[in-house]
């Protein structure tokens, strides 16, 4: 899949086979979504920055390539993530009272890989509910996504539950400059005690114990009720922890094969969501697959301040992790102009089946299709032989 | 579709039913050539400059976006053509003896729109065969181009056949400066004959009647017949129209349908082209759907120059002309969490069908999806019935 001689680094063409595979992913992944509702759209490659990242913070900024437009002489964006421009269509575009639901698959591009050995292209496939504030959108968003992966073939999901609300709800009222807030996000993010302990010296009480309490709440459904008892009984704390517990019930009902945790105190895409947020992991995989959540102010910048709650996945990782499907059995037709022979692999063509016409002087070339089996004369027939 | 006045001119949202029409028109294609063992790559948006722009000229050059690798300090471009990209995937990475066909499917971008009324952003199709001189290779591209666009519901197809060896057999030998050549070239392409004639008064008399003769060689097939008469007997110009007699046949035979139709002074995309050229259009559409024929230097640059023929469409051009599909029907549910009322839903999504639940509070919205039944509750059973 690289060809890292002649193309940039963390950039790779995709090849035939691999190509394929994620071409019958993406298929699958948008079909999933269209029997969900979820209507598609296509956003363009580049914008005008501000509309790209308005709103989005800087580490986006840091990741979108900028070019020029000639007609404007304005800075366009090639976008480095499609969920701004789907809120931008939610906000503008379609404009409806009520609820829209929007699913979107396409590139975008990176100036950094995410890791060591991430793309700097990723393939982005992404659904958003907007419209309604209630569970029930983040019990339908969690389906889809854990429906989307399952129909791919990823074995062994995961599904990683946490909600923005319960540091927010800790943290809400504590007086304390952005420096040193950082610093305890840092280390909640490195559950580091030691470190909270001391960041917090100046902390009320309850609020001390609770970012003590949060460096252990990870792990299974008991995780829930230790947390009602170590964490302050504040409203958002509470409605984040009913949530979660009622997300990890339907989870358990309708997808009893995917286990469930929890990590309250992590803080991923922690100044982005706004409720419960959750991640789908593939059977030993250290990378999230999927990650979503409740994001209701995304859409403010476009002067549309709405519910809105989604996820999305680069389907190039995906396929990693999506059982591979066998190689595609094909049918060798010999080259000519014959009618019956024509009318003979046009019919198969159009019941699906791929049929290699061997032009002349190629008869001993293998290919990347599987020739099982093959177009011959018989008796004044053509007919399909196995090979 | 467009929303112009947020998004750059000549880039703009494609919005749920047109997008919807352009995924199914993708899927149609894509299928279209695999039948037909056209093998999927996935080339990357960004490259080395050079990479994508070597040997294909002034023209592709001005039409790509630049932007700058932060991780190498060196000059990107933003593809705004996949066909040099695929030659070099055929050249480099699959480097095959014998014969590779290859397809792709995705967007590019163009500083400048081709038109008026033009996209810059197209999504585009295209397919390419590598390794055969012989004209079995163009007879199965020109059957895939038009097998596409007729899978694809494009109604009244029109073939355009035209062969770049014709001008370059005639002019061939005539010693002439570049600028003079070029003014040749555009007396011939506005079928000049005034300007043909005070531009020839140096050649060779077959040159210059050759060159008068040129500007009426358009029309259906008693072209050739005119053509063999008045154009000289050169190995070039011989071959060609031999090529375009059978292409022609072919088409009739194969595509009964289609009206051929030649423009033997045509000279798009001269520069590139080696050999025969085609051109597509819809019933009444002035401009082309697709654009293809042999160009058998395209590898050159990479070190593998071997015979190729292909084409290229744009699947948001093709759209406009194609057969409209119906709004897609779809079930309304309402929410629940009852297990006999999830089962149902899943059901019938596992068939295929759209499934929207309706989420508490929004009984009442309008959808893209026209839910045309709805799930019930009868009798202790979840049932379907009409709207």
């Amino acid at each position: 899949m690289t060809s890292a001689w002649l193309l940039p680094e963390h950039i790779a063409d995709v090849l035939p086979s691999e190509a394929r595979r994620i071409e019958e992913l993406r298929r699958t992944v948008l079909d999933a979504a269209r029997v969900y509702g979820y209507e598609l759209v296509m956003p363009p490659l580049l914008e005008h920055l501000e509309s790209l990242l308005t709103g989005t913070g800087h580490e986006l900024d840091l990741r979108t390539f900028k070019l020029v437009d000639q007609l404007s002489g304005r800075t366009l964006g090639l976008r480095a993530d499609t969920t701004p421009q789907v809120a931008r269509i939610d906000a503008h575009l379609l404009n409806r009272d009520g609820i829209t639901r929007l699913c979107y698959c396409g590139p975008v591009a990176h100036t950094r890989p995410a890791g060591l050995h991430g793309s700097r292209e990723p393939l982005q496939f992404g659904a958003e509910l907007y419209g309604h504030a209630g569970l029930e959108a983040d019990l339908e968003v969690q389906d889809l996504a854990l429906d989307s992966l399952r129909a791919a073939g990823v074995p062994g999901l995961v599904l990683d539950l946490a909600d923005a609300r319960i540091v927010r709800g800790l943290l809400a009222g504590v007086a304390c400059d952005p420096a040193r807030l950082n610093e305890v996000y840092a280390a909640l993010a490195a559950k580091d005690g030691t470190a909270l302990q001391a960041l917090g010296s100046g902390f009320a009480a309850e609020v001390r114990q609770g970012l003590q309490a949060l460096t252990s709440l990870y792990g299974d459904g008991e995780v829930l009720d230790i947390a009602a008892a170590r964490l302050p009984q504040r409203p958002l704390i509470t409605a984040a922890l009913a949530d979660l517990r009622r997300l990890a019930a339907h989870a358990a009902i309708a997808h009893p094969d995917v286990r469930v945790g929890f990590d309250l105190a992590d803080l991923s895409g922690y100044a982005y969501y706004s409720g419960a947020r959750f991640a789908v992991y593939g059977a030993g995989s250290s990378d999230s697959l999927v990650r979503g959540g409740r994001y209701d102010e995304v859409g403010a910048v476009f002067g549309r301040n709405r519910p809105a709650v989604g996820f999305s996945a680069d389907l190039k990782e995906v396929v990693q992790r999506a059982c591979p499907d066998g190689r595609r059995a094909a049918v060798r037709a010999p080259w000519g102009e014959e009618t019956g022979l024509r009318a003979a692999v046009r019919a198969l063509r159009a019941g699906g089946e791929t049929v290699v016409c061997v032009l002349p002087g190629h008869e001993h070339e293998v290919q990347e299709f599987d020739c099982d089996r093959e177009i011959v004369q018989k008796g004044g027939q053509w007919v399909v032989r196995p090979l």
